[in-house]
């Protein structure tokens, strides 16, 4: 064996633990009965150890050492080579007693997260909480940081992403939407009470895979379950599970997810499979990855463009419940704004003050400037501010999220780039293929899709994020965009002069 | 650690790789999209490499080696050390050159079995199922045998099984089944046309998961799935899954099925939990395995008791297919004899025919006493002598079952030991629960499945099948249970004088 054939062989076997894992999550997820889940978590966690060990083993570091001056690789095999042993270094920082301890604590907080959401008392949850914290503090230490210690957590989900590039960018949502959301406010509202009259559950599954497959994802080579909360997963990219969930008195329930994980689903099935298991085969970044979900499902789901095919077919399914609602009403419905509680079930323009609000905090944390218990209170505060209400109670407000009891401090702020990145890109896709929206209005979608697989996911983690979308679009992350995008969407759907 | 606890700590994380590929397996059967096939064999195939250099490492075996002689260790301590050091010296005599040899043999055979299959034509296969042969020749030559190379082979699958001990019950069916097989083929012949109205998917299920609830089966431990093939997996004891298909046109397609997996599940299930991964938490053999699924198949599922509670509820499923059927031709119909080419859709008294047939070619293969390439007129020599059928085609005759193209020589023979087990346990429980027969008329298992927990589940790999069936029943495999079981049986459904 070559050394590359020797850390293609490691790394491979790795990710093979790594899609084992995927596959038992996705069980846990969607077919495990309630007795499996205590030998579940400690065959996961074996498998996860394993791969740690195989990608922070000596003779690993070893056999990328010898690559990076190898004059013999061509550019892919130095690609995967330099991206794996960065992530190596990363690896190696973080010393096997730290990862257990993490881990260890992960459940917990995890557990006591649960428990206080269920009594919907913030206090149970506290003492965990600031643990973890203090855990993710050590973990900016180990990894070490040039400005801000967020910047190395926001690093393990957006590789290069820093305080200084997003504070500018949170600086326009705080700027910009404000406005446009007062207008929208004031403006006549849209009605969407016709979402909740009975939708019965195999027709609104059997309208979701219509789309699914209009939308280009292989059927053949993935699948879509129920979940109680939706999600993506890939075992190879011939292997893309999706879920959904449904409410058969709540028409905005399952549709928009499986358009949504559709995006997702789509980006895996386009990675290369010649490099299964390898940088080059694995998604960049978790913005990259939800700016392709959210692509499909605002850009295109919920456009006019596409409801101009669809609503017809839409109709034939359920003629009772849509016959008397024009398809301007109907696109109406889909976009409507209102400021609301929940993040996960935000509209596109209120969606990034919850992103935000978490961001401040988050960052506020890692500084030292909040104490954890009086995250309700700063919570309530900045839903004041930025939407005007605030939580009757901890469970719809600082509760709400899992994230932080799984110690995932960094990871909110991808969720807005993914619907930045993805304005930038469609933008762009529609200036490249001239009559898209044509195409759109016509249910065509395999010159996006191409456009996709083009300048996005054939280059698996070759590009950072920010390069990619340079590549893409000429240049980096512009918020005008995005800022574009809504203010025609919104100012057309509200009738805004 | 101690030393026990090291050797745990191994034994277990193995097994957490084994039943992550039991995860994997299920999937692979039950939802996995056509493309997911590739990376999926790659995958198993890393998991299964890795479990296997866990438990043949040196440090391992040295650690099995120390607590030979510990004499801390208590009873269970000492029975699980015993049978792990038997499974590592065991697996030390195959070199890893000749397991991966023989895993690549069996993708390769199989493949050319399934072509041959689709193509019905053995003389494809035979090249490879030569090859393989002399594999499995040269496996009994590494593992050693006092008398029989057979005798090697048959270990894998039931410990302690030779052809000495094989011959003897194989001679008692070429005596004992014959007369009766001639009376009930002379005797008036049963109707079951009727199982072959329409009886709607949903309904066979929704029957199917009744029976199986009654039978025990915990739902919170367990689920019911459909595949092409029925099987039991299990991913620790409180995760069971079982499988079944369905037929609409052919209502015994279904239900037994579901039964006879269901037996199998509830062994599983009554496995030990706190010896999970280890010798005592696993069943003792497929002998035995196959014992439990035949008990509730046969012995309860299709007993005159089970249908006198079962067949009312039935006929609510299904009023119009069965309302003019008696349950006394209903449960005629489902006992009904036939000699016919495929094992898999034999009868109870026919089965034991089909495994004879297979039982003498291993044997005579290994002994070189056919050419591989005489085996389809063998095969047709046997089943024109034991059943008085020929097969049309290679398909329905040597080329029905896929074992020997995974290597799997020695098997068969367990499925009939199955049935005797089944018989000679199912009398025993007979006689030590006074009213079994009642319980059962009145659908009431919770008795049966208590005496099967205790004198068969709960002890795990820990007594060898003979020393087990000693200790349940007073004496070792006795084909006298099933001969006054089988003859009992159909002197009765077939009105025999």
């Amino acid at each position: 064996m070559t050394s590359y054939e020797q850390y293609k062989n490691i790394t491979q076997k790795a990710a093979d633990l790594q899609f084992a894992s995927a596959v038992l999550g996705w069980d846990q997820e969607v077919y495990m009965p309630p007795k499996g889940a205590h030998y579940r978590g400690q065959q996961l966690s074996t498998l996860a150890s394993q791969a740690h060990e195989w990608l922070t083993s000596d003779s690993y570091g070893n056999t990328l050492q010898d690559l990076a001056s190898d004059k013999t690789l061509n550019e892919e095999q130095q690609n995967n080579v330099r991206l794996s042993h960065e992530d190596y270094e990363k690896n190696k920082k973080l010393p096997s007693s730290f990862v257990e301890e993490l881990a260890r604590q992960t459940s917990i907080s995890f557990d006591s997260w649960a428990k206080a959401r269920k009594e919907n008392k913030f206090s149970i949850y506290e003492p965990e909480l600031a643990k973890m914290l203090s855990l993710k503090k050590k973990q900016t230490e180990l990894y070490g940081y040039d400005k801000h210690p967020y910047d190395s957590l926001l690093d393990d989900y957006e590789k290069g992403l820093t305080v200084a590039i997003l504070d500018p960018v949170f600086e326009k949502v705080k700027e910009q939407l404000p406005p446009l959301l007062r207008k929208i406010t004031n403006a006549q509202q849209v009605n969407n009470d016709f979402f909740h009259k009975h939708f019965p559950k195999q027709l609104q599954w059997d309208f979701s895979v219509n789309v699914l497959q209009k939308m280009g994802f292989d059927m053949q080579a993935g699948r879509q379950d129920y979940s109680e909360h939706p999600f993506t997963t890939s075992f190879a990219p011939n292997d893309v599970r999706i879920t959904t969930r449904v409410d058969e008195n709540n028409f905005s329930s399952l549709l928009w997810s499986s358009i949504h994980e559709g995006g997702h689903a789509l980006y895996e099935q386009g990675l290369p499979e010649n490099e299964y298991g390898l940088p080059l085969g694995s998604a960049v970044s978790l913005g990259i990855h939800e700016s392709q979900s959210r692509l499909w499902e605002n850009c295109v789901g919920r456009s006019k463009a596409f409801w101009k095919y669809f609503y017809p077919i839409l109709q034939q399914y359920f003629p009772a419940q849509l016959d008397n609602i024009p398809v301007t009403g109907f696109y109406k419905a889909v976009n409507k704004v209102q400021p609301s509680l929940i993040r996960t079930e935000a509209d596109e323009v209120t969606y990034h003050f919850h992103v935000l609000i978490r961001y401040e905090i988050e960052k506020a944390l890692l500084e030292g400037n909040i104490p954890v218990k009086d995250l309700p209170g700063a919570w309530n505060d900045m839903y004041k501010k930025y939407l005007g209400i605030s939580s009757p109670d901890d469970k719809q407000g600082i509760l709400q999220d899992v994230h932080w009891s799984h110690g995932m401090l960094g990871y909110f702020p991808t969720y807005s780039l993914g619907s930045f990145y993805a304005a930038q890109f469609f933008e762009q896709a529609s200036k490249d293929i001239n009559d898209l929206h044509t195409q759109i209005e016509s249910g065509e979608f395999s010159n996006l899709l191409h456009w996709l697989r083009t300048h996005i996911h054939q280059y698996g983690r070759r590009y950072q994020s920010e390069e990619l979308c340079k590549k893409a679009t000429g240049r980096g992350l512009d918020f005008t965009s995005f800022m574009n995008y809504i203010e025609n969407k919104y100012t057309e759907v509200y009738d805004i002069k």
